[in-house]
């Protein structure tokens, strides 16, 4: 819908569905996937009883479509910050580290939650999984953009996937330890490894 | 206590720990943290509610013992299995695959639930940080040993522990996509990468 032809009616429930999300993130975020509840979510909102279970029925409808929505808002965002890491010297360190701090997010948090719940919940798995891969190839796609690489040179391809799953792993060990300082020396090692491998085979 | 001095209570004892410490783990891997109760881990267990409430008072003395429990026996295994890499060409290949499929056994599934629970369980989190660092600093010192690095050339070390987050990243990501090819073709890239760049600096 072009915004000409929005009514205020489609605009309040465009607020409030976004308020739902934000809302569900937050909750995640403070009490995990198990401590969430779409009462608690709708009280957060101030979204009545009634208006949530409408547009999400269920606490999984509700998660999944919150964790897409951030996602996807976060996504925008890495794209906008890498935008603006300069050329030249440098550009790989600074193109790592925003990485870094991508992974180490308030949203990451919350889509952990979600990625665990999953692993024993196949009605949640069905949801997460197609989010999960969607989120992956964005991430790459990005990464392979910012760094310049040619994925037609042998083994470039694998050590982008090997710097998002470096930082996907950083930041789960960022959930309960802070180790900005460990994390900030191994990502830039792993820059300098980067600048010497990329199209070195 | 030494084998001599054992009575068959104690080894009663023993036993009953060890059933209830493997029915633990076994119960977090099929039905996640928040899925786990006493009861069902006694029942699994064959192990008498009073028995159970004697040795282990709540869930989290449960949780956390029966993880702990696990990490200690695999670390032994995992020392065991990098005992017979071979020396020689191939050697880092075989070690970072070691390490691979070690991040991504049913153990590792069942710290990351007792992970993402203390996250936002403080009395959770005061026992999984301090185990977590002893389960690091081990993995650790077998990587360096089994790699033969040594730790005062600049960088190298920073390499071990990128090597490990990266492993940890691709256990995360193994919870909810089956890709064994992928994190094959990511670790033999990555094994490369360190045959080129460990000691370079």
């Amino acid at each position: 819908m072009s915004s000409t032809t929005r009514t205020p009616q489609a605009d309040r429930t465009r607020a409030m569905r976004q308020r739902l999300l934000e809302a569900t993130v937050e909750v995640l975020v403070e009490r995990g996937f198990s401590g969430t509840s779409t009462t608690l979510v709708s009280e957060r909102a101030g979204v009545s009883r009634g208006a949530q279970l409408h547009h999400f029925p269920t606490k999984n409808d509700l998660v999944v479509a919150a964790v897409e929505h951030l996602t996807e808002r976060r996504g925008a965002e890495l794209a906008q910050t890498l935008a603006t890491v300069p050329r030249g010297a440098g550009r790989t360190k600074a193109v790592v580290r925003v990485l870094g701090d991508h992974f180490t997010s308030p949203v990451f948090a919350a889509a952990l939650e979600l990625w665990v719940a999953a692993r024993t919940d196949a009605t949640l798995l069905a949801a997460v999984a197609p989010l999960e891969q969607r989120v992956g190839r964005e991430a790459h796609r990005l990464t392979v953009d910012a760094l310049g690489v040619d994925e037609q040179r042998p083994g470039d391809r694998e050590l982008v996937q090997a710097t998002l799953d470096l930082v996907r792993g950083l930041g789960l060990a960022a959930t309960i330890t802070d180790d900005t300082r460990r994390r900030t020396r191994i990502l830039d090692r792993w820059a300098a490894t980067l600048d010497a491998q990329l199209g070195a085979r």
